[in-house]
């Protein structure tokens, strides 16, 4: 895997991007003298994605990144200015020409951290209007990014800690950086690589891929390779005619399984054999091309066999149409007797890969099977429309039983002392009537102190690490919880400081 | 309405942004001696998305500007490298070096144009390796770009010519350049303008916007503004403490609501006052941040009223929760009232927008009523499984009647003469087993040439020409096709030449 390359944002959002919205209020603050105010808002969600228990907090590295990075240049300076009324005070974009972030403050949750609804994602605190402009770009940092983590990690869960997971999303994605941001957060989010190139280069994503219909169609049999010598895999020994060895292995091949030699699509044939000779060690053999039966697995046995002779394995064979389970099924029973009637026994086992738009219900099919899954994670962000917010700045802690699973999340004012290890504490489930005891035996503070001042508190984990993270986090959630239908609803509550201040307040209207 | 500030794709994609598989499969052309072959792709759709019988065609500008600036630089070149087997013959790396497009042709269609199933949005012709590497990039910058313009234009057909659309999604988008992408192609499909200022900076999109709850939730009223004073709009006569003004009209208005002045609060009042003093000739009033009807309606009467005293419009209010068009319609008898009450004629029609999660359907129930409407276009995209595509590279036309109504679009070979006007051509509608003949009164080719050897070969238009040509567009299609639910489908036919290819093809298992 590649290191990160763009650890500085260059890649990072642009300062403009943000709803003019920011930047009119921006104006009503700086007119009305509290652009230096100290303010704080607050990201979280309402509702678990997907109708599940959890999500993955992410986005948390590109926030950083924007952040350090933010500031207005002339041109931004310039467009806004253009947006907005002719007869603005010059002072105030002189304001916005000095901005940047040396007074903000970020509390988050740990990328990959398990988070539930009402408990911040992201504190934001600092002067009033710049914290303001930075809202959208946050917002649209962090949702997506948890949307994303949160759907790798269901399909991760039904598709169990061994198989591999391939995200190839990219053509459909929401322009380059949707692209950009999926493959990245499948990553983080459990998923194994991705097809994106670029996610490899900037954001040092495993990256991963072989060759599509388009390759194998390109070819119709005819052409002539200038090369199709290939030596021995050990270096020793004479080069072979790999064409003309895959010619020789077919006529065997198809006597095996019962077809006539010309039955095999020459064009496919001469896919699969200029792919070998350019992947030796990596050829696989994409079968659905024209007849997977007919066509595409004894070109595929033809010249993982010429390879097998000259010591290379192919790396295996995948599907992209069709019921992928039973032709997987077919195809192991294929590749066993190949094995027994060539000799050749790594033949049984070889992978078969599947791909085409495979959703949580047709991977918790294929789980059972197959060893690698290639998909785009969906994406639906179910949002309820209640638009009350509790007041205040929060704290936020995850209390555990002794054997470290999770009990609930308490939140309470940020002046509160933290919860005790050992002690009882009453607290008020959010959406529940009456109150409730609790006696953890370990106290987790929630947010971390990641930016104070504009300064970076701590190095941020790397992408792989929080990866990582996220796997031991959704461990220590309790099945019933982590189920991804119809799941047992973690609790989050308040505090008893916290529940008074509310029903004080929505007493008065105020909420 | 600014110029596009980006017309050579700074904030273009960047050449890795591709998918694995079409860099091995460059490897694998190259090995086979083909990397120069000439090859043409084709980017369509199977099925119009939302349920309806059109598209619209977007996108073609960040294709060109993407071709444009590709070439691959060092560090792209070295992370491929380390992608693929280290033992690539250095000579292909040498080879990437030094690719470019200047041996790459686009036809389309122009930007803004109706596109129907099957026709070419597309076609790229060149070198088979550059374009393999070009497909992905490609079709993730016209599928989305067209999937976006489409529901656009799909929402202003419900809203009709005047209403005011603004699109607010920016928030919920994919990433920062899934916002950017959106935004654009809002404008593009049809509506006014933006939140999103990075549209505004980068594609010259018209951007809007005033102020969101948290500014008024910001204010407990206790601030003190450091200039309550305010000019006269005329620029004569003396300043005018405007919060005092505006307490003195909160007194008149509430008497005149039924309602005692120490309803409405303070704190929405003082940042309603803020606001106004940034943008007194803009003043928006958002009123459901506390009560519609004891807080935010008289708070916004007595700024407005004030206001007026000094020759300043309100330019409307806003709503952004509950049932929009019962309190709209509710807020409009109040407007004519207190017109009437006050002596201000013009409040008895000023503005009311609404917003928060509209819909098609919401927006079918608005539009009867209302003036202004933000909302994120949805995005769904239906998929047919079938992977069937037609031979050859084709040529399309458009079939028009003598009124200049749309009859079908033909799909040929490209080595086929075009239809002619006022002749009779036999057609193959695709999913019919029957032919029909049609007469067309006019003919006009679909796709254009606009990149040709690497070149442009004429100026693209600008995107607001762009959302003007998409307007008469979808006027020239016929009602019954442009219906939103159950449209009558629009027919695209194959050439007699072009169906007797495919007939001939399948009849030998080769589609």
């Amino acid at each position: 895997m590649a290191a990160e390359q763009d650890p500085e944002g260059l890649a990072a959002a642009r300062p403009l991007l943000t709803d003019l919205y920011q930047a009119t209020m921006a104006l009503g603050y700086w007119r009305a003298g509290r652009a230096q105010d100290q303010a704080e808002f607050e990201l979280f969600f309402r509702q678990c994605p997907f109708g599940g228990a959890f999500a993955l907090a992410a986005g948390l590295r590109d926030c950083v990144r924007f952040l350090r990075a933010f500031r207005l240049r002339d041109a931004d300076v310039q467009f806004l200015a253009s947006a907005l009324p002719s007869d603005t005070d010059p002072a105030f974009f002189e304001h916005l020409r000095a901005l940047d972030c040396s007074g903000v403050t970020v509390r988050a949750l740990p990328e990959g951290s398990l988070a539930f609804p009402g408990v911040p994602l992201l504190q934001v605190s600092g002067p009033l209007l710049v914290v303001q402009l930075l809202e959208t770009p946050l917002l649209c940092l962090v949702s997506y990014a948890s949307l994303i983590a949160t759907n790798a990690a269901r399909l991760r869960l039904i598709a169990g800690p061994d198989k591999r997971l391939l995200e190839m999303g990219l053509r459909r994605a929401q322009g380059p950086d949707g692209g950009l941001t999926a493959s990245t957060y499948s990553y983080l989010g459990g998923f194994d690589a991705s097809s994106n190139v670029l996610a490899g280069q900037l954001r040092g994503v495993p990256v991963a891929g072989t060759l599509a219909h388009s390759f194998v169609t390109s070819f119709s049999g005819s052409e002539v390779p200038p090369d199709p010598m290939l030596a021995p895999a050990a270096g020793q020994g004479a080069q072979v005619d790999l064409a003309a060895s895959v010619e020789t292995w077919l006529e065997r091949v198809c006597g095996h399984l019962g077809l006539g030699v010309q039955e095999p699509h020459r064009g496919e044939r001469a896919a699969f054999v200029a792919y070998a000779l350019a992947f030796p060690r990596a050829f696989q053999g994409l079968l659905d091309t024209y007849s997977v039966w007919r066509s595409g697995l004894p070109n595929f046995l033809a010249v993982a066999l010429a390879l097998q002779e000259l010591g290379y394995q192919a790396v295996g064979v995948r599907l992209d149409s069709g019921d992928l389970l039973q032709q997987a099924r077919e195809i192991r029973g294929v590749f066993r007797t190949a094995a027994a009637q060539f000799g050749v026994p790594w033949l049984q086992s070889v992978p078969i890969a599947v791909s085409n738009n495979i959703d949580e219900e047709e991977l918790a099919r294929l789980a059972q099977k197959l060893v690698s899954v290639g998909g785009q994670p969906r994406m639906k962000l179910t949002e309820d429309p209640k638009k009350q917010t509790l007041p205040g700045s929060k704290a936020a802690f995850r209390l555990l039983g002794s054997d470290g699973s999770l009990l609930l999340d308490v939140l309470q004012l940020a002046e509160e002392p933290p919860p005790q290890a050992g002690q009882e504490l009453r607290v008020w489930p959010q959406g529940a009537r009456e109150s409730r005891t609790v006696r953890p035996a370990h106290v987790e503070p929630l947010l971390r102190l990641w930016v104070k001042q504009g300064q970076l508190c701590e190095p941020l984990p790397s992408l792989a690490e929080s990866r990582a993270f996220a796997q031991q986090s959704l461990h220590r959630l309790s099945p019933a919880h982590r189920r991804l239908e119809q799941p047992a609803l973690y609790q989050v509550a308040l505090s008893e400081k916290l529940q008074a201040l509310v029903d004080r307040l929505s007493a008065r209207g105020a909420l």
